[in-house]
C-alpha cells in the first residue's frame, strides 16, 4: 500500500527538526515539492537543504507540484480558497497515481506544523476520501513559527490561567476578540495591531530562527512604526516577508 | 556568566526531540528536576530516560528541585498561583546560587513546549529581574501536547481561515468562549465538555505520543460518556492522567 507522510518541518531553523521528522525523511522515496514561484524560493530551498543534510542512505527522488494561484477576484474569502483547494487536490490526486508506485512513500515537508494554518492535511485527507487511490497516511508534528516566536522572545504564550488565541490578521481587522488574552496573529499582510485601539503589549519576530530574524517588543504605541518600517523594508529587500506576533492587553 | 536553558522536551513521545533540543542536553552541567511527588514519577523517568538516550559525552549531574505543594484551600485562583510561583522561585534562587557553578551551564527540561501552559520561563525571568544572580537563558521550543493530539488525530486545529483557541477546563466551564471557533482545552480535571450545550465535534487524546495513548473522536453527545469512563479508569489505574481535547462546533 502507498504510504504517505505529511512531516512537520519546523518554522525557520533547520534545528527545529525533531528526531521523528528525520526517521520520516528517511522513509520516504518521493518528496513532492510545492512550487509556488519566486516569493517562496527560499522556503524551497530550506526544504531540500533539509533533505540532504538529514537523510543519510535512503535513495529519493523530487517531484515538482505546480500550485495554482489562488483567484485575486472573489466576493467570499472562504469558497475562494476552497475552489483554490479543490484545484489543488485535483492536481496531487493526478501527481499521486503518476508520481508514487504501489509500495512507495510519499513526503509532503510542510512549514511548521501541519496542523497549524497549513492545507496539506485537509488536502490528503479529502483525496482519501474520494477513494481513487488507496494509501494510509501519517502526521508529524513540527515547531511552528508561533513557538519559534516565542521561544526567541523568552516569552510564554500564555498569562497564568488564561487563554491562548491564535489567529489571522484578516480577522483581528474586524476587532480585538472576545474572549481571548493572548492574541497570537499570523499571516496579517495588513499590519492589523496598526488599527487596533487601547493598549497593548507587543511580541514581533519575521524570519523567526533563520540568520535573517529581526525581532521587535514593546509597548504597541511606542514600536507600531518601526515594526511596520522594519517589514517594510525587508519585504521589499527579499521579497517575500514570513512575520507573526503575540498581542495582548498589559497586565491589570 | 552562568547559562540556563529552558528546553522543551516535547509531550510524550522522545522522538518529539528537536535537533536544537538535544544539542542543548549535550551543554548542559546540572538537570534541575522537579520532584511533585509519585503523581508525576512518570514525568520524572521521561526526562531521566531522555538525558540517558541523548547526551552522548557531556558529564553531567542532577539536583533534585522538591516542589511546594500548591495550597489547596483558597479564594482567587491566580493570586492562589502567584504564591506558589513565589515558593518555587525562591527555591529555584537557592539552588541555582547553591547548585550551580559560576561558569557552568543549567537545564531545565520542561514537558512540551516551554511557552505553552508552563511556568519555568516566568520563574527564571522574576529570579533575573531580582538582580541576586546573573545569568543569561535560552528557550528551546518544543513539541507541546496540542499539536501531538492534532497529529495522532490527523485533524488541522483551525478549519480554514478561523482561529485556534487554547484555553483551560476551569475557563471553559464558564461557557464556551465568544469568538473562537476551534478550541483546544488543556489541564482539564473536571471535563468541562459535558457540561456544553449544543452540538459539538471532539478530538480527545490521553497519554498522546506514549505507549498508553488512547484516542477518541466524534460527535460530543456519542462519546462523551466513552471519553469520561476511559479517562477514569486509566486515571485510577496509573494513578494519573494527561489529557487535552480540541473541540467545535460542526461545520456550517
Amino acid at each position: 500500500m502507498r504510504k504517505i507522510l505529511i512531516i512537520g518541518m519546523g518554522a525557520g531553523n533547520p534545528d527545529y527538526m525533531t528526531v521523528q521528522a528525520i526517521d520520516a525523511l528517511n522513509k520516504v522515496d518521493v518528496f513532492f515539492i510545492p512550487d509556488k514561484g519566486t516569493e517562496k524560493a527560499a522556503l524551497r530551498k530550506l526544504r531540500t537543504d533539509i533533505c540532504a543534510r538529514f537523510i543519510k542512505t535512503k535513495a529519493h527522488r523530487f517531484v515538482e507540484m505546480p500550485v495554482p494561484k489562488r483567484a485575486e477576484d472573489f466576493f467570499d474569502y472562504k469558497s475562494n480558497v476552497a475552489d483554490w483547494h479543490a484545484e489543488i487536490e485535483t492536481n496531487y490526486a493526478r501527481l499521486l497515481r503518476e508520481a508514487l508506485g504501489e509500495n512507495e512513500c510519499a513526503g509532503f515537508l510542510v512549514w511548521g506544523d501541519p496542523a497549524i494554518y497549513d492545507s496539506t492535511l485537509r488536502i490528503i485527507e479529502k483525496i482519501r476520501t474520494r477513494d481513487e487511490i488507496e494509501f494510509d497516511y501519517q502526521v508529524i508534528p513540527g515547531i511552528s513559527a508561533v513557538q519559534a516566536l516565542a521561544a526567541r522572545h523568552r516569552v510564554p504564550l500564555n498569562r497564568i490561567g488564561e487563554s491562548i488565541h491564535i489567529t489571522t490578521g484578516r480577522k483581528l481587522a474586524g476587532g480585538y476578540p472576545a474572549d481571548a488574552d493572548s492574541v497570537v496573529v499570523m499571516l496579517d499582510g495588513e499590519q492589523a495591531f496598526q488599527k487596533l485601539a487601547g493598549e497593548f503589549e507587543i511580541y514581533w519576530g519575521a524570519y523567526v530562527g533563520t540568520d535573517e530574524e529581526v525581532l521587535v517588543s514593546g509597548q504597541l504605541p511606542d514600536v507600531a512604526n518601526e515594526i511596520a518600517a522594519i517589514r517594510a523594508e525587508r519585504r521589499k529587500r527579499n521579497g517575500w516577508i514570513m512575520d507573526s506576533y503575540l498581542i495582548r492587553r498589559p497586565e491589570k
